[in-house]
């Protein structure tokens, strides 16, 4: 049962309790009964998820690696479903059919919002027990039915599909982009891009495209309800990956760093770009194509559609994120960081609401703001609000995506818009790998054509396997199951949720092994005892092979210190153009972007040096001169500036294990090598 | 506009986006529309909150006390209620009166739940424009039309009143149960009980004679839609206090802690009685009194179900506290502090929706629960946990609190349903100060006879003083406003929550030096740095008068470190009876609780010593032993237990002014001197 409604529902009849009548009685204690299966249907995800809680504690203390927590909140959604379907109870929605009174008049194109409806005078029949006063009563508008024969809305522990998109999704998604390896994320942004926004594209052209063929060789009632759309928006739908149960092994087996950030890179952008896409397929349907046939300018209206609502989004996102910095930069808000915490965190719900309000993708906004506030506005934070976000998104994203999990086996059994086609679900899973495959087979050989270390090949099979789906493909599944096909597309995208969740997230430590991936699985046994999803920095590789690319580490006074390469002379502080040594091993874009960051956005929107006024050219001085804080020419060159570092973020332990020489990682990669100086003991 | 029935409505439209038809078409712009009003409503509050959290910010900076944040929300609220009221466009709903179709047949005494509505072909008139496929289009029940003139459902920034029980009380009321200083307010038991308690209810009781009394000789048309029950319900409403402000300016100035826990204690408690006593109220109206008299049956039985649901309500909240503490105490999930904040959340919340499944009261289960998890799971949390838990519900609590009040500030001017009566408004004011005066006065009188230091006078002008209105009382009254009395009780109660935030709370500090209340502001000019609403604890107060009350602070290696008595030899750890020197300024309550708690539920749900092998008699022995943690057996009565301490929570700065005598601040309180053996500097 939808739950805004039961609330809704709630609310209105509790404002009838004060009359005294026989029918208000009922239907007060039929709007407790409703609140209290809501708030049922919560406990029972509470419960579930306090049990997945208290599971992963047994699994993390026993050292039970081949089931992850994602895995595991599915297998027991699946066994409360279960129950629920079989065990409980239906409620039975009552219903009748209405005309209007005679003498109505209404011209509009739409339904109208409400209805009023005059109970019971208005109906031959009257129950005889008591008399009952006759009142009018309001019923809003809830959509079309389709299928008149369905008597029954389910009251079973499910929800309005939209709290996904408003209410799941966002902190999970921020949380994503405010956990981003910055550094390893721009340095292979080049891969990641490709493999996000391309990849995406083609992975679901070609889905779409198989689909359509399999659907059409399958019997004919069912070939008849799917258009090419339908199947081309199950390709959307199906192409984001979501490998949270790899990427946790990953950190926890200490898994090479550029490999984490090209899988973690593009299954973050990869989500935002499918919602997008899939919208865009919507609205070519919706505003386009009135006959389902193929018209260029609706083709190209979609085309448009995608990279402005994209694009839109993503400054929407951007903005938001720099605006937050340049306050937290030019206040002393960070004096009080409960109001610095608040600030931030009304920022970054504000860019998810400004680009709902301009019709733009709130999620794909909320990533990149997450991006920018983890970029800028972090380094102007004071520690104590920089422990608090990062911690409340943390625990938020847990939450959210263990709910999520937990839902998708849930709703397996208790969905009532389920549709089982046995030759839909065999072609969805052979679909979704082909499509991964072409995602990430060709664009590894194209990328490898201009990319100095190229992208090895077990390196491609393990991005291969990483095509797991999650969270915005059961979203974007469930958001639509009006017709039999997109109930099938419901179905089949569950199925391979669970199933990649499951099988292919349990098998990750095997497929590391078998593709020879080598893992930093050192003899540190607290490694368990570090924050979820954070991913351990193996070596900390600067942007160049220059020498001072040598992290220090020392021990002072019985505390260890770690000097990173670039608190001595940071990326940021000495922008070059392309030309030096190490310069051609990196993309362009990406050079482009670090001389732009480093000469103009961080000086602006952060504390970090060189100042503006050394940057900008000398007729900008007198603007330079306003927007760089004392405390920008103050600090010296020398000073290690650890408020500002690329890499503060998600790297919670700073002990880098010896024992590993980067080559055997990272083939090609000669100027990640790092001498550590010193290091004993571990501190968590 | 209800935003829960937007969102659904946005999905139910959304549903038909995929089948091109003109009213499709039309439908889908018009629930896109709905959504992004919504998303608009919204981006104005986040707007007005980071308005408010900027402004705050500048307040703090230059040092302005007379309006504190709240205070600002209400105004920051009122402002952008006035525009948009004034500035904005109507949104129409639509809508016609429908009678069943011929022919059905129902037989249940409630409407049913949905209503089918065939469009255009039911319509007499249809749009000429265009064809429009026949459609079935579902109706779901929303309550009942009182008037049926009023044709409009305003679509301007409010929200659905449930949502204050649902989700912006709950972290408001259990931040403050976690918060409580329990050491003072265990002291204080007696006192705040009988405020909270017996005050409220005699407050309410003195507000509802009084306002009957009072619109009984007002014009003729109100007093006829009043009855008593409604003014006692008033009574109810408008008794619980809210003395954020209060509080804030006590904390700055650190006033004496007594009263600060006085006033705080009850008026955590008093949200909770209120809310039990009107929900009492209520269910008298609807279960009890048919005619609207009284009857001595349903008076006893409203009573009933009021002791019952708050005893129950209870009992579920410090049941799940205590749960989480032995999940906490027998696990080592505190290895994972991710998972233990989780799983302090999760069982946070599950104490909320069970209370609610119950049909007892949830807010009031989170209140106790609050208590609970801070008493005894806060012992045995990580640090991480520690400050997460605390951080995170700070800032929900912060986000919260400026949300009520800036929406009570807007909701003056966009709530479609209020109704402005003078007559009634004076009234209102009138006798809520009265009530106030009737809940301490008589109360403080009649506790002094058995209280050891009886509350001076110039303290109960104080407490008197603190009689604020807030949150709680705004959210009972815009839950309910059907009738012409609840919404002139509305706009009374929003008017008197406005001026006593904005004016009783600017006048705080002045009302301080008036009534001569001692504080402890000394020259720490970053007091204001502290976090949000803590309070500064100024003198140790141990609970008996012996010697080790005495507090040490020394500087050892630079940094200051102060020992607490209790962690020398601390009240949890040397049970004694009654019979001890300081132990007649206890109340026999206060006693019997400390024993208890120290001798049986600290030690079986923390790590605290004694273990219960020592407290337990001979036969219960073998449980004892299961019940307790090697950490238990071998912690020595020596060590420092840090971990364990009744004051670690939410005293964040341990420094102590010297410049203060006890004495002068709390007379009679002789056995709370405590030495400071040596402070200098301050460490924020």
């Amino acid at each position: 049962m939808n739950r805004n409604v039961v609330f809704t529902f709630f609310l209105f009849c509790f404002v009838t309790i004060c009359r005294g009548s026989g029918t208000d009685i009922a239907l007060d204690a039929k709007a407790t009964l409703l609140h209290r299966i809501d708030s049922l249907n919560l406990l029972i995800y509470t419960c579930l998820l306090t049990l997945t809680v208290l599971t992963i504690w047994v699994f993390k203390h026993r050292r039970v690696s081949w089931l992850h927590e994602t895995g595991l909140a599915v297998i027991y959604g699946l066994i409360v479903g279960a129950i629920i379907r079989y065990a409980g109870s239906t409620n039975h929605i009552t219903h009748i059919n209405v005309n209007p009174e005679p003498g109505t008049t209404y011209n509009l194109s739409v339904p109208p919002d409400m209805l009023r409806f005059h109970f019971p005078a208005s109906l031959p029949i009257t129950p005889g027990d008591s008399p009952i006063a006759n009142k009018t009563y309001a019923y809003s508008f809830r959509g079309e039915i389709v299928n008149v024969e369905q008597n029954e809305i389910d009251l079973k522990a499910t929800f309005d599909p939209e709290i996904f998109f408003n209410i799941i999704l966002p902190p999970i998604i921020f949380h994503a982009g405010y956990c981003l390896k910055r550094k390893y994320f721009f340095r292979n942004l080049g891969a990641i891009l490709t493999f996000a926004m391309v990849g995406t594209a083609l992975s679901a052209l070609v889905i779409g495209a198989l689909m359509y063929g399999c659907v059409q060789l399958m019997p004919a009632s069912l070939a008849s309800s799917f258009t090419f759309l339908d199947t081309l928006y199950f390709g959307a739908l199906i192409s984001p990956t979501d490998p949270l149960t790899v990427l946790a092994i990953f950190s926890q087996l200490k898994v090479d760093v550029n490999l984490y950030a090209m899988i973690f890179g593009e299954s973050v952008l990869n989500d935002a770009v499918a919602l997008v896409l899939s919208g865009a397929i919507q609205n070519y349907e919706t505003r386009y194509s009135h006959d389902g046939g193929f018209e260029i300018s609706g083709f190209l209206g979609a085309i448009g559609d995608f990279i402005g609502i994209f694009s839109l989004s993503l400054l929407v996102g951007a903005l938001m994120g720099c605006l937050t910095a340049l306050m937290t930069k030019f206040t002393h808000v960070r004096d009080w960081p409960l109001l610095e915490s608040a600030l931030f965190v009304l920022m970054s719900y504000a860019a998810f609401l400004i680009a709902e309000v301009c019709e733009l993708t709130g999620v794909v906004a909320v990533l990149f703001c997450g991006i920018c506030q983890a970029h800028y506005t972090y380094n102007n934070l004071s520690s104590d609000s920089r422990n608090r976000t990062k911690q409340l998104f943390e625990l938020l994203n847990f939450l959210a995506e263990n709910f999520i999990f937990t839902y998708i086996g849930v709703s397996m059994f208790t969905f009532p818009k389920h549709h089982f086609d046995p030759w839909f679900i065999i072609a969805g899973f052979i679909t979704s790998m082909l499509g991964r495959a072409v995602n990430i087979y060709p664009l590894s050989f194209l990328l490898n054509l201009g990319r100095k270390p190229p992208i090895p090949v077990n390196f491609q099979h393990m991005l291969f396997f990483s095509g797991l789906r999650g969270a915005m493909s059961f979203a974007l599944a469930i958001r639509n199951t009006v017709s039999e096909a997109r109930q099938a597309m419901l179905t089949t995208t569950s199925l391979i949720v669970i199933a990649t969740v499951v099988l292919q997230g349990g098998a990750a430590t095997h497929a590391l092994d078998y593709l020879r991936i080598p893992t930093g699985e050192g003899s540190n046994e607290e490694s368990e005892a570090l924050p979820y999803r954070d991913v351990r920095s193996l070596y900390h590789a600067t942007d160049t092979g220059e020498s001072r690319s040598r992290m220090i580490v020392r021990w002072s006074n019985g505390a260890k210190e770690v000097i990173m390469p670039w608190q001595l002379n940071g990326y940021d502080d000495t922008p070059r153009g392309g030309g030096d040594a190490g310069g051609g091993q990196k993309a362009r874009l990406a050079r482009v972007w670090g001389a732009l960051d480093s000469r103009l956005l961080k000086p602006l929107l952060t504390h970090a040096r060189p100042p503006l006024t050394e940057t900008l050219p000398a007729f900008m001085r007198p603007v330079a001169r306003l927007l760089t804080t004392t405390h920008q020419y103050t600090q010296g060159d020398n000073t290690l500036r650890r408020t500002d570092s690329d890499s503060d973020l998600c790297i919670d332990d700073p002990q880098i294990p010896s024992s590993i020489d980067p080559q055997q990682l990272w083939p090609g990669l000669v100027d990640t090598r790092i001498s550590v100086e010193g290091i004993t003991g571990s501190n968590i």
